[in-house]
């Protein structure tokens, strides 16, 4: 009997094939005592041996396919199987205590990783994980298994799991992963992320349903309307398949514009625009066609170490991103820390409410050192390609006064030393508090532009914590209430001639495009995976019919009344 | 040599007097061996009668003057003093172990104390600190010294403490006391509302030094500016003596206005009204001639007990209130907790950011039984009196429907059980979050009238929690982005003919109500003691001209220039 289960579409996709289940074994190795001692030695040196190769082609793979960055897990997964502390120290264990190699490995490496997880460093805590990886891949050879090498995989399938860490995501076989399908997690969560980055189908937060689906059964996953259908009859394959082969033949089509202007169906040109969080992100968005970077995530460069990054680290990865973006423009958001980001080098005071406390732009200003270090590389990048630097989470125009001061003076302080500082960069901000939406016409003044960012301006907007689900229901990015603050700061910003972008979740989607289109945004900037469907998108639409559209929403009472008018619309229009 | 300190300017006033400090006694009584163990049972036995007389004379006095609710307190303190555990047990130990009444009761009491601090329940934790207050009262006994009764002071005096408790207010000798200085807390602490509440000039947060003036200190307090002088000059006597006359006078033409209709200059009427939490605040609303109630924070009904309040309970404060007003509106707004407000005995769910949590309407709507209990108290209460509903927190129209839905159902079933419901109780909600303010158009049509809540309107609007020093200086009332939005509020519910009032700290700030009152707000609701100064400002401003007026103050840039602004109109108003 086929059956259905429903999650969270986290990227879009359909996929059909055999499920592959990706549990974590917990299992704890029984002590056995063994006869032959340095034949037990021999066997633990082997599987290391054999796990090592394991790892360093994987390695390899990840080098080639997802970067430098990624596959610096795997160097560190080798460093750890040379590390005397644990291989040493199982076979000494074997040698004097006379137990089996897996009992012995894993005392050996629980202890580790009991000591690691104790500690106050989060990166050092984050290396249990790696510890207990390698440990259960040794240990799986030694049990001639195979160890769930995700890299490894020789049929197609759909993985099934709790939840993809990091290092699972980076280890997919793109050669016959389908898709995945996850019991936890939300569309924001990192496996969700990193789907939509390989541009993988894949439903997230399936709840603990999903944990009774076994390999090998056939499963249908509907990632576009985040469907799962198990063992499906004969007559939903046949459905399933012509609307897989469909979805294809839309993809392949989206792959057309990537050479193409983004035009509208009147030809109003507009900026489709990329998210970025660093280098690893930037092929994504040249691979597909982006006209620019609307948003480069600095925090990222400052998370999974001990020290801040050096200015030099920083003006590196910046002139990178120019460079290759090849003119393009690159609008790059000062750090962005605190609230619900942390830091593990960096003390922040406990706060009561932390997304109404010192975070962002209040941070820089209140940790000068820090910020004039980024503002420094960033101004040294300005002569290497098209720079927009951004401040996040101004509220009131002495914050902004107080930030344009600060790079001033360091942009002064750089040309007396003879640095080439481009004399083109431009300036914004981010429109994320409503007291900045409301004050959009005093600030315009002052900037080069805007980037509204729809994520944080709905929270406080509708005084709602987006990560609390007690009061998710109030996340609601097509209420009408929304859309006015939209429209009212794009329109301050046009009367004083600067340009508005957005790169928050909601400049990506269909549903929303056709609104902001027509309010008169300037700027997309979303996830790379969503700039080629936006492009098409927007060559069937006509700038001035939603600009009409779009006003009679503003008046709607809720978010579903406005969807449904979208959404009829645009059935509409797809028929004439 | 005289000398200047200053603190937080909580409650208005000048006093000059004597300092008299109210320190804590924190030593523990050493342990000493008694000869005559009878004799210093019957020394014990007649501390604790004379204390009992002396908190039975201070029961009365707060009875008479603060009302039977601050008077239970002392009540408690008798029943503690009879309890065998505490009283016999010293007994007890005096007769066994022959030591001194002093340490006998005090290490009973610690026990006592450490047991009640150590419990789960808030009530009873509280309840450590009176069994340390008659404690100390009976030891103070003993030692033939006077016990810090503050009741008790029989000179003039300006009080000097670390902090004054909740019971240390009760006590207050008001023929003597003049005023207080705390060496801690803010505008919105305990007690200084507690001295707004008795119009006693109070400085609060003076730091610690203010802990370095003596008792017997001359000193002159100016809470109007939070002003402290210590042995002032002849000089300074005599200026602030001159100060004080005319502060005086001041305060007896504010009483003037107390039978005056809340008229500006050129004949507009507004209504001035009071804020309470229970019916203890009552009188201070009657006693300064508001016009009404514009605020019954019901939390306070629900706060300091152990289960939630009955809906006959509820009925009858509700019931009283409506009917002490005698026809003057009376605005309740139902219950208002999470966030920063807690119940003992409700169990809420662990928020990471409580402020955008679930709190006020959505706790209500997600909790419907505890909502319906207040709702039917509230309608059958609406029988005697004029009765504005008021719900707080809305954020989107949804909200507003469900409310109106469930009040609406509550009042049918009590109406087809022959209950007596007005037919002409109004509805309304708090404006406070950003997305109800910018749907007040939307909202207006749904309602009777809005009361806009700044306090927290502003900390969503500049995405700051106005309880997080961090970020406190975003916390601006007067900032033009935060006056922009309140002239939307109530551009909006004028087009839809429904009142505006505002029951935030901003109603009764005498630099706000001119731009309010320009803007065309129609109720005022403040701190009882704030109602006849703002009679008394209103009556000279004229609201044509300040209509003119405020419009000029939303294109400033920042809240200083607004208030340089308003300040400057009104001086030169007072000079023509």
């Amino acid at each position: 009997m086929s059956h259905l289960l429903t999650g969270v579409p986290a990227s879009p996709g359909i996929a059909i094939a055999k499920a592959y289940r990706l549990d974590m074994d917990e299992s704890i190795p029984p002590r056995k005592e063994i006869e032959d001692r340095a034949a037990e030695i021999q066997r633990l040196k082997e599987a290391v041996e054999s796990a090592k190769a394991d790892i360093d082609r994987i390695r390899i793979q990840t080098l080639e396919r997802l970067g430098s960055q990624k596959a610096e897990i795997f160097e560190a997964h080798l460093f750890l199987l040379d590390d005397p502390e644990l291989t040493d120290a199982a076979l000494a264990r074997i040698e004097s205590e006379g137990v089996c190699a897996e009992f012995a490995l894993y005392e050996v490496a629980a202890a580790i990783m009991d000591a690691l997880r104790s500690m106050d460093n989060e990166m050092l805590r984050e290396r249990a994980a790696d510890v207990e990886d390698i440990t259960r891949r040794v240990i799986s050879k030694l049990e001639g298994r195979e160890h769930h090498a995700l890299s490894e995989l020789s049929n197609e399938a759909i993985l099934f799991a709790k939840d993809l860490t990091p290092s699972d995501t980076a280890q997919l076989n793109m050669d016959y992963v389908r898709g995945f399908v996850t019991e936890i997690g939300s569309h924001t969560s990192h496996s969700a992320i990193m789907a939509r980055s390989l541009e993988l189908a894949a439903v997230v937060g399936a709840g603990t349903d999903a944990s009774h689906i076994r390999t090998g059964d056939t499963v249908i996953l509907d990632a576009t309307s985040g469907k799962i259908i198990v063992n499906p009859s004969p007559n939903q394959m046949e459905d399933y398949s012509e609307r897989k082969r469909k979805y294809e033949e839309d993809v392949s089509r989206m792959k057309s514009y990537i050479d193409r202007p983004s035009l509208t169906a009147d030809g109003v040109q507009v900026e489709l625009a990329g998210n970025i969080g660093g280098i690893d992100d930037l092929e994504k968005v040249l691979a597909n066609g982006a006209d620019g970077i609307g948003l480069f995530r600095t925090e990222f460069l400052y998370m999974g170490r001990s020290t801040f990054p050096s200015e030099e680290e920083q003006y590196s990865v910046y002139k990178h991103v120019l460079e290759k973006m090849n003119g393009k423009r690159v609008v790059i958001r000062t750090l962005d820390i605190g609230g619900d980001k942390e830091l593990s080098y960096m003390q922040l005071p406990q706060e009561m409410n932390p997304f109404l406390g010192l975070r962002a732009i209040r941070l820089c200003l209140d940790r000068e050192e820090l910020f004039r270090t980024q503002l420094r590389a960033l101004l040294r990048a300005s002569a290497h390609g098209k720079l927009g630097i951004m401040f996040p989470m101004i509220s009131i125009l002495s914050e902004l006064r107080e930030a344009k001061r600060i790079l001033d003076e360091e942009r002064v302080r750089l040309v007396q030393q003879g640095v080439v500082v481009s004399s083109e960069f431009e300036i914004g901000i981010m429109i994320e508090t409503p007291a900045a939406a409301l004050a959009a016409d005093l600030l315009a003044q002052e900037v080069d532009f805007f980037s509204i960012g729809t994520n944080d301006l709905i929270q406080y907007t509708m005084a709602a914590d987006r990560m609390n689900e007690s009061v998710s229901y109030l996340y609601q990015p097509h209420h009408p209430v929304i859309l006015r603050i939209i429209q009212l700061v794009i329109q301050a910003a046009d009367r004083h001639g600067k340009w508005v972008g957005m790169c928050g979740e909601m400049a990506g989607d269909a549903s929303a495009i056709p609104l902001l289109l027509g309010f008169g945004l300037h700027e997309f900037s979303m996830s790379a995976s969503s700039v080629l469907p936006a492009r098409e998108l927007l060559s069937r639409l006509s700038r001035q019919e939603w600009s009409r559209l779009a006003v009679q929403t503003l008046n709607m009472s809720s978010q579903s009344e406005v969807l449904d008018f979208v959404n009829d619309q645009l059935r509409s229009e797809a028929k004439l």
